[in-house]
C-alpha cells in the first residue's frame, strides 16, 4: 500500500496518539506532524513518541498534509477544519474523530464546499476514561469498529482513502449515516455516561468505601472529562434524552418486579439483562 | 497465630475457594473441607486445588469443622447454617458471605439461639460477574473490605475469631449493623447492578456492535448469576428501591440539564461524578 503521505494530527491524545503510533509502526506515513496548543502538549507529544514532530502552526501543518486527522473535542472540529481546509492544498483530505456526527459533518460539508479540500466524518470507538499522549498506543484501534459517516457531498475517492487508513490501523469500518450514527452512539455511549454520572453523584461519599467491583465498573467513564462530555450531549441532545427514556422504561419494569416481590419478573429482566451482556464478552 | 483448626466451607465457588485458597497458602488451617452438592462441583473444587478434600455430606464436615464459611447463594445460606448447627460441637464458630444481612442473621440468630454453636454474619464484597473455583484467587480478599454484622447475641469471642480469619486473609474488616449494611450495599451494589441491567436491556441487539469501552464496562456486573442476584434484590427491596430513588432524581437532573441545553448545569452534574469517581481510582 502506498503510505497515506505527510498526515497533519490535530490534538495528539489518546486517539490522535494512538494514530500516530499506528502510522509510524506500521510505516503508513512517510512522516506524522502533531498540532498542538502549547509548549506543554508538545513536550508530551515528544515525550510519548506519537508524532515525528510538533507544531503549533496548524497552516502550515495543514499546508504540506496529503491528509489531516483532527481529533479535538467535537465543538472545536468544525472551526479546525475550516482553519486546515483554508490552508491545505486541493484534493488534500481532511477526517475526524469527533464522537457526534449530525451537527458536526453538517457545519464542515458546509464550510468546505467548493474548496477543493475533501473531508470525511470519522468516529473511532475507542473513547478511555484515560486521555493524553502517555496513554496512548499502536494498537489502540486494533479489532476496533471505527465508523464513516458519509454524505451526498463526501468524494467517494476521499472516502475510500479514509476507510483504507483505519482498515491499515487494524480497524473494522461501518458506513453510517450521520444521524444514524448519533442516534446509535445516543444508546451506546452517550445515554451510559450520563447514567454512570447519575450513579456516581447518587453515591454518598461516606459509602465509597464500601464499593466493590460492581461500583467501580458501572461508573468507570464518569471519570472522563467533564468538558469533552458537556459538549458531546450538547451536539447530541435528542438522541440521547430518548436514549435516557428507553433506560427509564426498563428501570421502572424492574423496580415495579422488586416492588411487586415477583420473584419471577425479577429472574426474567435480570436473565435478559445477562444474555445481552454476554452476547458481547467481557 | 494460631490456626482455625479444621475449616468447613460450604460452596466453595469464587468466594468459598478464594476463602480456602488463602487459608491454604497461608498455613492458616489444620485442614479445609469443601461441602458441594454434586460429583463436579467436587472435580472443579479439586481440580482448582482450593480445598483439600470434598464432601457431598455437609454434616459430616460440619461436624468435625471449628469454622464453617457458609458461602452458598444469600436464600439458602439460613438453611446450611441451621444444618450446620444441628451436627457441629458446641463452641463451633459459623461466619458466611453472603450479599445481604438483615432477614439472613436475624433468621440465622433465631435459629441457633440457645445451640451452643456460634454465628457471626460476614460479607466479603469481592465478588465478580464471574464465578466458581477456576475463578478464584489466594489473594481475592487482600485489600478488600469484609463487612461484619454483629447484633445483640452475637459472641464477642467469636466475632473476634472472625475478625482475626478476614484480616489474616489480607482484608479491611468493618463492623455494621445489618440493617445498615442492607442500606449501605444497596446503594453500593444492589443498585447498580439493576441499573447496569436496565441499560443492558435497553440496548437494542443490531447496536451491540457499535459499543465501546464505555457500555461494556458499565453494562458489565449484568453478567452475573440472574439466580443469585434475584435473591438478592428479593431479599433487600426498600433499600434497593430507596437507592434507585436517589439515583433516578440525580439521572433527572442531568436529564433536565440536557433537554434546557444547559451548558453550565451539564458540565457541575459531570464534574461532581468525575470528583465523586476520581475519590475511588481506577
Amino acid at each position: 500500500m502506498a503510505t497515506f503521505g505527510v498526515v497533519a494530527i490535530i490534538g495528539p491524545g489518546l486517539i490522535g496518539g494512538s494514530i500516530g503510533l499506528g502510522l509510524k509502526a506500521r510505516g503508513l506515513a512517510d512522516r506524522v506532524v502533531g498540532v498542538v496548543r502549547s509548549d506543554r502538549s508538545a513536550e508530551r507529544a515528544v515525550q510519548a513518541g506519537v508524532v515525528d514532530q510538533t507544531t503549533q502552526d496548524l497552516a502550515a501543518a495543514a499546508a504540506e498534509a496529503d491528509l489531516t486527522i483532527v481529533c479535538t473535542p467535537v465543538a472545536d472540529v468544525p472551526a479546525h477544519c475550516q482553519q486546515v481546509a483554508a490552508a491545505a492544498r486541493s484534493g488534500a483530505i481532511i477526517t475526524d474523530a469527533g464522537s457526534t456526527k449530525e451537527r458536526l459533518v453538517a457545519e464542515v460539508d458546509a464550510t468546505l464546499a467548493g474548496s477543493g479540500v475533501k473531508f470525511v466524518g470519522s468516529h473511532p470507538l475507542a473513547g478511555d476514561h484515560k486521555s493524553g499522549p502517555e496513554s496512548a498506543r499502536a494498537e489502540l484501534l486494533a479489532g476496533r469498529v471505527v465508523v464513516v459517516t458519509p454524505t451526498d457531498q463526501t468524494d467517494s475517492q476521499a472516502l475510500s482513502r479514509v476507510c483504507e487508513l483505519w482498515t491499515a490501523l487494524g480497524a473494522r469500518v461501518e458506513p453510517m449515516s450521520p444521524v444514524d450514527h448519533d442516534a446509535a452512539l445516543a444508546r451506546t455511549s452517550h445515554a451510559p455516561h450520563v447514567i454512570a454520572t447519575a450513579l456516581a453523584n447518587a453515591t454518598p461519599e461516606d459509602l465509597l468505601g464500601l464499593t466493590g467491583g460492581g461500583w467501580r465498573d458501572t461508573t468507570r467513564v464518569a471519570a472522563g472529562s467533564p468538558t469533552l462530555w458537556r459538549d458531546i450531549l450538547l451536539d447530541n441532545p435528542q438522541a440521547t434524552l430518548a436514549a435516557l427514556d428507553a433506560f427509564s422504561q426498563q428501570l421502572g419494569r424492574l423496580q415495579q418486579a422488586i416492588a411487586d416481590h415477583d420473584r419471577d419478573a425479577i429472574y426474567r429482566c435480570l436473565e435478559e439483562g445477562k444474555l445481552r451482556r454476554d452476547a458481547l464478552g467481557s
